[in-house]
């Protein structure tokens, strides 16, 4: 029996009560020293090592895992081993990623990177990795689990390279900034939707739907990822304003308005070519004027696209109603983020 | 059949020529943007993409793999698996150590991150970490291999951090080097070791006979490692003349020095704890200085000690006699690297 409809907010909370103690455990587990810093970046403890209230926290891709694997008529404890590999190998891409992309925040804390150096994000976030990899081939379907996995992880990773190889590029096409975020973030949101189908004992053709969800989910999330970063609130992203535009990052509306003509796409085009990064003046005449042509609007528009197209693919699956409406809720709070 | 017995020199040229083929065409199957720095880092083709002529390679870890799946009756192709698992996960290591440890050479080439930057040299190893899972849990006996090559990955990561930890670490005793360099270094000989007799089938207990001996021989590598750091000669290593001393690295011959009591080991307290690293001058006195009390010919002997052991537990496995005269000849070449 399935509990009533529960709203983004509320299966977001219940995906984090459920994912994190198990998290917590398998950390546990890891070698002593590496612990530490594992548990810093995650908020269980200070540098000095005092216990902190953990806060309370939010976890999208555990609950597509959990969702996922309730639609197709399996269990929380069925999907439990996939949530937490991919939890865990998120939080080891963004140890990576901060590094990458020199962020000294994350979640309103400092980077772990910032807070403890290079060396010990490089090795928690490897840590994380093999963690992920340990929790995934011990559970049941790891035969089909495993290589859906490992495979979108590639991916991932090759989507943050690609992520760096793009910055400054002003000659990418809308279709460049399309493949490198269906790498860098659709993947695993697709993964986590296919790991958590798998784990319901879900035949092949149920799973490529959720698979397809998944990935156009995952699309629609940086399309509104993409345009916090340029329009967000500080106060709500907890990153700097345009941070995406002040770092010059190659983003879904970047990409549309490069690709334009006349006097803001050169103005813009010149702005990420020359030597020096955008002043804070700079970035907001530019954010203003992109919304003013309608770039804001058009990549609203793409995500809720993307949406309704991953909607139809859930519905195709004969997923649990109940479990339906709730990744339907997940859904709409994703857009609403950037409306 | 076997063939004849061969020199420790050719035992690990025929490893890379066996190996090596095996690592490109799987490096192939990655995507493409992240294979060029891992090709980059291997030194198959230059930044630009031009082929380079591939330089002769030696490879000690495919080399343990397969001439343990040998000794335990398996054949090389058995062994291929986990000889490219190792060799990939060695590899990974490396990029981030390079990192980690700020090393702008690597087999006498600029290293990855100093070459292409450190966002490149992270994910490549992240891929090549990943690359290593997908060669194992595709191949045989993968239900036996994955789980002793992720305890062995997770000791290693933790060896790494904990010898980050343990510079200019003053208190360190000869234990806590010699458990942090078999975290580092004789773990992942172990799991070589322990892979490639796995592979080729046998029961347990002569498996772990042959996990022993590379522990064993593990621990010896990097004794002479250690002594190769302070008293190597550059040209035979590829690194700068006294860099561990120059890093403050705490190795077994430090950790050695540290605790004696007399002038030597307080002038070498008070170099480690200041805040300006040794300059050339005094590095080399200190050299010298811990080689006349003798430390150089105890931390030799420490490996020589280990050296024998590992060959004791090699003749408990009741191994193929031809290959266990050629792991007993790579035992000799390790050994014969710092004498």
């Amino acid at each position: 029996m399935r509990m009533p409809r529960r709203s983004a907010r509320h299966i977001l909370d219940d995906s984090y009560a459920l994912a994190y103690p198990a998290l917590r455990s398998a950390v546990e587990e890891f070698p002593e020293a590496i612990q530490h810093p594992v548990g810093v970046h995650f908020g269980w403890w200070d540098r000095a090592g005092n216990a902190l209230r953990s806060n309370p926290g939010k976890s999208l891709r555990s609950a597509l895992v959990i969702l996922s694997c309730q639609a197709l008529g399996g269990s929380i404890r069925q999907a439990l081993p996939a949530a937490l590999a991919v939890e865990m190998v998120h939080n080891a891409s963004l140890l990576h990623d901060d590094i990458i992309d020199n962020d000294r925040l994350r979640r309103g804390r400092a980077s772990l990177w910032s807070a403890m150096g290079v060396p010990a994000a490089i090795l928690a976030g490897d840590a994380l990795f093999f963690g992920s990899l340990h929790a995934l081939t011990g559970a049941p379907h790891a035969d089909r689990t495993v290589p859906v996995f490992l495979a979108a992880v590639q991916n991932l990773i090759e989507g943050e390279y690609v992520d760096t190889l793009m910055e400054k590029d002003t000659t990418a096409t809308l279709d460049d900034a399309l493949d490198m975020i269906a790498g860098k973030t659709a993947e695993l949101l697709s993964c986590a939707c296919t790991l958590g189908a798998i784990l319901s004992g879900a035949e092949d053709e149920r799973v490529q739907h959720l698979s397809r969800f998944g990935l156009l989910l995952g699309v629609a999330f940086q399309c509104t990822d993409d345009v916090l970063g340029i329009w967000g609130d500080p106060e709500a992203t907890g990153k700097p304003a345009r941070s995406d535009l002040r770092s010059r990052k190659l983003s879904v509306p970047i990409a549309l308005a490069l690709n334009e003509n006349g006097p803001p796409a050169e103005r813009l085009r010149a702005l990420y070519r020359r030597e020096a990064p955008p002043t804070e003046a700079e970035s907001r005449v530019i954010a203003d004027e992109l919304e003013r042509h309608g770039v804001r609007g058009a990549v609203v528009d793409l995500a809720r696209e993307n949406a309704g197209e991953a909607l139809a693919a859930l519905h195709s699956c004969d997923p649990d109603p109940v479990t339906s409406e709730e990744l339907a809720e997940l859904t709409k709070m994703i857009l609403q983020r950037s409306s």
